[in-house]
Parts: C-alpha cells; structure tokens; sequence
C-alpha cells in the first residue's frame, strides 16, 4: 500500500507514472525489451527524449532561444558547471544571493574558479530569511549572479527574481515546475530532477544560447553545456530511464492543468500546514513569515525530546520522511508536485492528535 | 512477450532483475513507497549501497585497498575524470594503447590535460586487432597507461593484460563482470553500467587509494574520485534506482555462479557465432581471429544492399538492435552477461535461414 511521502529527496513520484513505468518495465511499447533496454539513438528513444523537451518547453513557456539540456547528475555536478561554462570570457567575477545551505555549496565550488561576491545574505539570522528585493547591489562586471529561488533545507522561497543587468542563474531545483516562471528573466536554470522532476541521477539545465560561447578553455567536456547542446544531450549515453520517467512527469504534470495548477495546489498545501503551525503552541516553524517555502516546511515541536516519538508514530500512521535534515534537526514536510493535498491533510490531522495526546 | 536483444548499450537487462524491479516498484520492502522515493541517506537505501558494494567486491575479489565508487554518468565523464584525477602530482604525461574508437575519444579529452603517448595502436589496419603483447614499451615517467580492454564498437577484446611500472587504467565498460581479473594489476578499472551492470547513468570505479591524492588542485568537485572516496559516493544524491538495479544484478551474477560462470557462457556464446560466422561464406567478421571480442561481434553480409532487409526480418522473428554502430555499418551482436545462450542458438539459425534464403 503506498503511504504519503513527505521526503525532501529523492522525493515522492506521482502514482500514476509509476504505474505506468511498472506495466511496461519489461516490454515497453510491445518491442519486447524495457525502455532501459534500448539504445538512446534508436527512434523509439529519440522520440521519448523529444517529447520530454517539448513538454518541458510547453509547461515553462521556454523561448525558442533557450536550450534545454538533460544531464548527468544532479545540481552539485551544475555547482561546478556554472563557473566552468560562464567565468571563461568576459569576466572572473560572479555574484551571488547568500541563502543557506544550497547556496553555500554552490558558492564554495566557484570560489575556486574565480572571484565570488556574496552580495546579499540573510546568515546574519541563521538564513531564515529572504534577503529583500532592492536591499542590495550587483557588482561591477559580474559575470553573472547566482542565486537559488528555494532552499530545500532551510526552507525559505523568494517571492521575487532579481533584477540584474548580467546572466542570471537559478538552481530551481526544488521548486522547479510548482508555478510559472518568466524563463527570459533568466540566463540559466538548472534543477537537479529528484524533487520536482524524476528520479536522481538526471539535471536540467535551460540556457540562453548566447551563454554557450563563454566556458574556460580546459572545460571538462562533461561539464560542458555547449558539448551536451551541440549532441541534443546525447554527446555520451545519456540516463535514459530517468529521462523517460521524467517525460512521464510533464505528461502527468500537463493532464493537471500544468504550472499554473501546480502554483494553485502549492499555495494551498502549504497555506494549510502554515496555519496549522502558526495557531499551535507546540509546533513551530523556524522561518519568517513571508519568505517560507511552498515547497518545504521545517517545523519544530516545543519539546524536542518528544521528536523521535513524533516520528515513529507518524510513520506507523502512513506519514514518511518527516525528519529534518541532519544538519538541523526538527522536522520537515517536503510538498512538492506529487504530495496530494490528502497528504497534508492526514499529516495535519495527525500532529494534531499527537499534540493532543503528548502535547 | 520479452524479445532477445543484442544491443550495444543501453543493453539487455536479466529478466529476473527487472521482474524483481517491476514487482516492487511502487512498494518496495513494504515501507509504502518505491525505491525511487526514499533518501539516499535513509539505513533502508544505505543498506543497498552497502550490499551493492560488497557483493561487487565479492564478484571481483577487489582488495581492501581499492575503493569502490558508484558515479554519476557513464565512461565518458570517467575520460575527463581520469586525466583531472592522475596527472596533477608527479607527472603531466601519460600512456595510451590505441584500439579504437571508445580509445580515441579517452585520448582526446586527456590530451586536453597533459602529454599524451600512443605507445601502441592498432589504427594501421583500422584497429581490427589488439597490439601484441610484448610489442610497444611504455614511455618514461608516465603518470599512468590507460587502455581500452573491450572496444564496443571495433568488437576486439584484449586476451592480456599490459604489464607496465606505472598505475594501469583500464575502461572496461563493455567487458566488466565477464571474466575473472586480477584487481591488483590495475590502479584504476571503471566501467559505465549500461552494458553489464545495470542501466545508463551510474558509473563504477574501482581505484587503488594510494592514487586518490593525485588530482589536480582545481578539479572540478564532481569528477574528484577522492570526493566520492570520503563521502561513501554520496557527496551529493547518487543516482539511487540505478545503483538498486546494479545491486540486483550484482545478486543475480553471484546467483549464476559469479565472473567464473560469466567468463565460461562467454566463450560458449561467441564461440557459436564465431565459428558459425567463419564457416560461412555469406557472413564475415572484420576482426582478426585472436582478438575477436566475447562481447561484442560485428560482422557484415557478402552484400550490403541486403542489410535492411535482414535487420527488419530479424526484428521480425524477435532478434532486436542488431544494425551495428553508426560509424561502421553492418551488423553486430552484443552477448553481454544478461543474453543467454539460447539467444545466441535463435540468432544463428535465423542467420543461416536468411543466408539460405537470400544468399
């Protein structure tokens, strides 16, 4: 019996694709092989891989001008790939949105590259804040700023895209996909796929073609994107499974009214986990107000010796991988795209018969 | 109905491994969720990944001071990785044996990074043998000798390992897992999964630790083995139903009676297809009798204007991905671990009906 999946990832799939990828594992459109089983040049593929892009492109509204990558890894291998691919002509220089814990690796990897501006961070209230629109400058002849719209452990989401006159880089990757997005305010978005996307072991990466022309000489060539642009993101095998079970996600994600259904659900989902918090005296969440994420929501109980009890119960009660980060401790409910808003419900439900009980 | 499939990689999968997979798709180990849903981090996947490893290193009796590294990506990104990885200490030259195609591409990129030598190669007959043991010497003060054991697209296959003062470094993408080696002989053996592990998009590498300290200083984080060494191949979501799926397999060759059984079906598959190839005077293979590969046989028709019409009858009669590799043309079949004999049987009969037909 599958139970509500609260993990930060990789994280829940919606029911309906699994279904699907299970009945056709072994014989995938009547060839008499698996999807896995097959070369990732044949047409069979080739046509997965276009359909996927396609949806892609559909769902974000992407302009004919971006180029849509599917790659190897997640979004540390793109913490390297950012530096790589744009600190290579113009500029040395990056800017970046100190945020928590996302941020922090993805600003350690290009500090070794070239010369990192943090231009705005909320470290000073331990990044449970989003740095304020306006509240802060680029710097002179930056390659380009990096910032990342939701951290998936600190649980903040900006409300708000930068303004900046260079490139601007997203690593989207835990919530890509939950709202529209104006893709042309953007130089580059990336999201690693286990969150919003598919399984692990797949990147996204949307890029404004004029961007593909500036990576470092000695670029890794599995690092670069205008090698992975120029082979339609086939320069080497690319992860086919996790490429068609991601496919099957934007199909899923169209029959549901897309992005914009997507944003609806999200706000409430976690409009109805925040009110929850906010009129309980046990639990609280760690985050102000109007910068908490739609897409993960860390809370914690007044009593932390009472955690481990939380947790076994919820898990018996069909509540999975509510703990928080090891990093922080407390609790956490990830609501991405594929949690129904019967998880939040029955989790709700459920933290306040533990209240009332242990409380 | 499941067909039987000769492809190159992606390439065919034990059927047991993938009924297992299909069964528990959705809930796997009855914990409500499937594998694809689970941290990485959680002691139910840690207990994969553990068992994936040890029952690889059983497989391969590699000793205790070779890590095991399960890697994003395939062999292509192990191209950038070996060069960033080995040519940063001592030396900035390294040696190549050149058979191939899957060879020149490992050249080219290491090129990139240092002084390359082709001490041996095999390109002046159109690399359709394995240079001869005994007949090149390594060059001076080499970081290390990198070779291609099996040559997928070329089908030649090393029957000796080169004996050299310097670490060896062996891409044994498409023959890994079907024979027994002797780990010590080699500093580094990777392999990408699609061909005898499980599917594309997890790469193995088995490196001798004294060589994890040998990186360039700005070497990009995710092609550092020494990064994967220290976080148990978790520095960042590993791509996890891939390394679930090896793990099955990993169980299912043990189950088969290990690399020794492997090595054994091996030989009894190519050899049918060998000789039944030599004894034909419609049907040829291009590659020197002592260096045919047990993986991956290419072979033509005395006319090519048949082969369209052989590929679309042997797809008819359930023998898929036959058509060989875009470069060369012709045909090939790929006998890796997972096709059984009985596949091999289906393919020469079919073979000598077509010949008897339209030959």
């Amino acid at each position: 019996m599958r139970k509500y999946n609260f993990c930060a990832g990789p994280a829940a799939l919606p029911e309906p694709v699994l279904r699907q990828a299970q009945q056709e594992l072994l014989d995938w459109r009547g060839l008499g092989c698996s999807v896995m089983e097959v070369s990732h040049r044949s047409p069979e593929f080739v046509e997965v891989a276009e359909r996927a892009e396609q949806d892609l492109r559909d769902l974000l509204t992407v302009p004919d001008n971006y180029k849509v990558l599917f790659l190897q890894g997640g979004a540390t291998g793109q913490f390297s790939a950012v530096p790589w691919n744009l600190l290579g002509a113009d500029s040395k220089r990056a800017d970046f949105i100190h945020s928590g814990q996302w941020a922090a690796k993805a600003i350690k990897e290009a500090r070794r590259y070239g010369e990192v501006n943090v231009v705005a961070s909320s470290e000073d209230r331990n990044f449970s804040y989003v740095p304020a629109r306006g509240s802060w400058q680029q710097s002179e002849g930056a390659a380009y700023l990096h910032y990342t719209p939701n951290e998936t452990i600190g649980g903040i989401e900006f409300d708000y895209v930068p303004e900046v006159d260079c490139p601007l880089v997203a690593d989207m990757s835990s919530n890509i996909l939950s709202s529209p997005i104006d893709v042309e305010k953007f130089g580059v978005i990336y999201a690693g796929a286990q969150k919003n996307i598919g399984p692990s072991g797949i990147a996204i990466a949307l890029v404004r073609e004029d961007l593909l022309d500036r990576a470092m000489g000695n670029i890794p060539r599995s690092l670069s994107w205008k090698v992975a642009a120029d082979a339609g993101s086939m320069d080497n095998t690319p992860p086919t499974f996790a490429w068609y079970l991601s496919g099957l996600v934007f199909q899923w994600l169209k029959a549901q009214g897309g992005v914009e259904a997507m944003a609806e659900q999200a706000m409430k989902k976690s409009t109805l986990l925040y009110e929850f918090l906010d009129a309980s005296d046990f639990y609280s969440s760690p985050v102000e107000k109007s910068s908490r994420s739609r897409m993960n929501a860390p809370f914690v109980l007044a009593d932390d010796r009472l955690d481990k009890q939380f947790l076994s119960e919820a898990e018996k009660a069909g509540l999975l991988s509510l703990k928080g980060h090891r990093s922080v401790g407390g609790m956490r409910a990830s609501l991405y795209n594929a949690v129904p808003y019967e998880a939040v419900e029955a989790l709700v439900a459920f933290m306040a018969d533990f209240e009332a009980r242990r409380g």
